[in-house]
């Protein structure tokens, strides 16, 4: 959880990627996993990345409509959402921001 | 931070504000300030609301447009927004998700 902690400040997303060894989505870890991680358990050298990652998390694809992003986060009163490909390889991810950059909002 | 752990995850809002003994805003707690002050150091038992809480938080009040609401959020590259009387008593809180609802993006 340090790593993820500090890979989540840096890339300023307030969420990181969970990936297993062939590059494959497994989990996401948002700023609310780690506070619930963090209500349940306070020392955090105790947590792994699975246990406070949400596994199988919403992604959508980098050919599907950014409209259809925005109602997936909607629905699911999420704040960001990973992009994948077929092969479930993350290569990019959104939050609001970035839809209303884009003006899709 | 504990308790402010605690208030965030039960008001499900992803954050938190600090208010004085006369109850007037003095500062905000957010899931990327939660995760920041951990950065820094690992516990929380150790931290309290005043050193982990960005102070004099970006606000607004009752009457403004939500169109401003929206516009400053997307300025300070914010998730949330508390709202605040002219005595900086908290009176309500939005996030994105209000503005979607509302149909004001």
């Amino acid at each position: 959880m340090r790593e993820a902690l500090l890979e989540m400040t840096e890339k300023r997303l307030g969420m990181t990627a969970v990936v297993d060894a062939d590059d494959r989505l497994v989990g996401l870890i948002t700023d609310g996993d780690l506070r619930r991680a963090l209500d349940r358990q306070t020392d955090l050298h105790a947590v792994s990345a699975s246990e406070a990652m949400t596994p199988d998390p919403f992604t959508i694809g980098p050919d599907e409509l950014a409209a259809r992003g925005l109602q997936l986060m909607e629905e699911k009163a999420i704040n960001g959402l990973l992009v994948v490909d077929g092969d479930k390889r993350v290569i990019g991810a959104l939050n609001m921001h970035d839809f209303l950059r884009a003006g899709v909002i």
